[in-house]
């Protein structure tokens, strides 16, 4: 017996480690924008077998998994201590997720989780759920924690299983490992997710993005990208809450829209990394797309370059939830920029580019000009001045 | 800087050439009916490159991608001068569709856009959104296209930013470049998509396939395939709709079925290639069938092989809209045929065939029981001869 469960060690160590120190490779040429890379970063399959399996011989003859991993998606990201350290959505076979740090070097491969996931506070109201957590280093000097909280909706009939309430939950840290966890966001809007804590004090407060929503999928009267202020941040209480990026028609934000990573500051303004969601005859379709504010006054959009961004491709296009392409982690390493997202609510993947790229993109890719007729004859401009060129 | 820009332009060059050019192989032996081919023949990536980068190394020193192209879908389909023609629904990577022709000489491979996409002229109610074009060529001389225009339901509150109407739209030429538009088709629906002009006048009349429907997805009380004649193809009224082929309960149409192909003169009557949907737990499924009407009575069914013509095969089955393959083109050279198709709206492909085949199979598939009982019963007899055959 102890044969199978050595063997069985040998095989699993032997695998795991190949997968954790397997090299990335870009995926070139691609479009010049930013550059996808072949492997995902973080997986389901990267978690420690140490927090996945019983190793004692005596208790776990057939070393089978005890407390699966099911998938590792929507990481926060922050450079800390030198290292890219990702703030991954690790989901349980038991569909409840938690937050566990995995780290590189180089940001591309290599990524290992620390010995031991994040034991995160709550409040008096328990957290049925958590995830996808934006990791703010805000200059008051605390990294910030802004996560989704989701219960049970207590207003929900008591057959249904499936209403949930969503908010948006602040906790801060300066280790990620030791946590305090402070009062849920309190907003004009019923629930809330998908929120961001600007980095920086605006007007000497707490500045936040959110997205307001009616219902827990459906953002009803609510979506798009909002703003608001809070005067503290322990107890946060937005009073106004201003949309700053609508959800329209017809567009790849036409059912609901969300901050993603933290804004990058650059010398023309913040940029931001966001989320769109349309609807399909196969549900719902998410995207990423860009667009940049103004630096002193961050709730005003700047350049707003049509399109998605990043969009599903290949393996990324299927998951436990399929036509997902979702960021809220992004980490700046001089003029390199490294975005994470994660691909179908499975696996986390990385896109490479730099301020220099993603500032010109936002500046110059086209507004989307709303009507089919209109994008062709934006088209036919940039096709008639190439004409010329090649001629 | 210009370094990277013509490193980058001669590693794009050949990559697309590289697919342009690539041979395309059927994937034999199939089931006899009709021959897929192992590549797709038009994808997003068969744009050219001068629709989606600005080609001056001064204005984008990155050579980045400044009006994505996402998608190349349900094609019409045409012999122009000698060449297979498709009329491509391209859709940006704002999601807004238009047409482009890509031509080939053998229908299968080599497919290449033409060097600009079709301006299409508006009505006095401008287009959100176009796609799914059909081509016909009438017998009045012109080759009309039939397609979908979408515009936000001016009924929708005003919060709702995903509630579409979706009207028939019809466009004529002579070359595939220079259109006129002609008043939307008026029938007694609220909403139309999936019309079809059929090629010869009936009665003197313009004869369409249409598809009734109430709502932008949901079809209603409306469903099925349509028939109606209109006076008049500039200011085209149908002031009575019969429907010809419905949608029935648990068959691949259950949910609603429309037309695709312009239907195809046989000795034997109209051939017609169509798609059926019926829902499950991911969506929608779309598949293609067939069925054959009267050579005098096109209105009138005459063959009805039971079950799905094409359904998604291998990576056909996932894209930006999983589950689907949809036609609206097919190509008659000599006695052979070409099926265009879209697989989950992100690429085209095709699967070729014969006359001979198409009406072998209309006329001997046999007919839909409709229960599984019955369906045994009539595998059983099949089954049965085909034992005493192998004694």
């Amino acid at each position: 017996m102890s044969n199978l469960f050595d063997e069985r060690m040998a095989a699993l160590t032997a695998e795991h480690e190949g997968l954790i120190q397997a090299k990335n490779e870009p995926v070139l040429p691609g479009n010049g924008i930013y550059t996808k890379w072949t492997n995902p970063v973080v997986t389901a399959a990267h978690a420690p077998l140490h927090w996945r399996y019983d190793l004692n011989p005596e208790t776990n003859p057939f070393l089978m998994e005890r407390i699966g991993v099911n998938a590792a998606l929507n990481p926060g990201a922050i450079e800390f201590n030198g290292k890219i350290c990702l703030m991954v959505r690790t989901e349980g076979s038991d569909r409840k997720s938690f937050f566990a740090v995995a780290e590189s070097d180089n940001g591309a491969d290599n990524f290992r989780f620390w010995d031991k996931p994040v034991v995160m506070p709550e409040t008096d109201r328990p957290d049925t759920n958590v995830y996808d957590m934006r990791l703010i280093k805000h200059e008051d000097g605390w990294i910030y924690g802004l996560f989704c909280t989701e219960r049970k909706d207590p207003s929900a009939p008591e057959h249904d299983t499936s209403i949930a309430e969503a908010q948006n939950a602040i906790a801060r840290t300066k280790d990620l490992v030791n946590w305090e966890r402070l009062d849920d966001l309190k907003t004009p809007s019923p629930q809330q997710r998908n929120c961001v804590l600007h980095p920086e004090f605006v007007d000497g407060k707490y500045a936040f993005y959110t997205r307001p929503q009616d219902g827990f999928i459906d953002c009803g009267s609510g979506g798009g990208i909002g703003w608001g202020l809070a005067d503290d941040i322990e107890h946060a209480v937005i009073p106004e809450e201003t949309i700053i990026d609508e959800k329209v028609y017809h567009t790849i934000k036409e059912v609901k829209n969300g901050a993603g990573c933290v804004p990058i500051k650059t010398d023309e303004g913040w940029l931001h990394i966001v989320h769109g969601v349309r609807g399909c005859a196969a549900g719902l379709r998410y995207i990423i797309y860009a667009f940049m504010t103004e630096l002193e006054r961050p709730w005003v959009p700047k350049y707003t370059p049509g399109g998605a961004l990043i969009v599903p491709e290949g393996e990324e296009r299927v998951g436990d939830v399929s036509n997902v392409v979702f960021t809220n982690g992004a980490v700046v390493r001089g003029d390199e920029v490294f975005i994470y997202y994660a691909s179908s609510d499975t696996r986390c993947h990385v896109a490479t580019s730099t301020l220099a790229q993603l500032v010109d993109y936002c500046k110059n890719a086209p507004v989307d000009p709303l009507r089919s007729a209109a994008c062709v004859q934006q088209r036919m401009e940039l096709i008639d001045r190439n004409l010329k060129l090649m001629k």
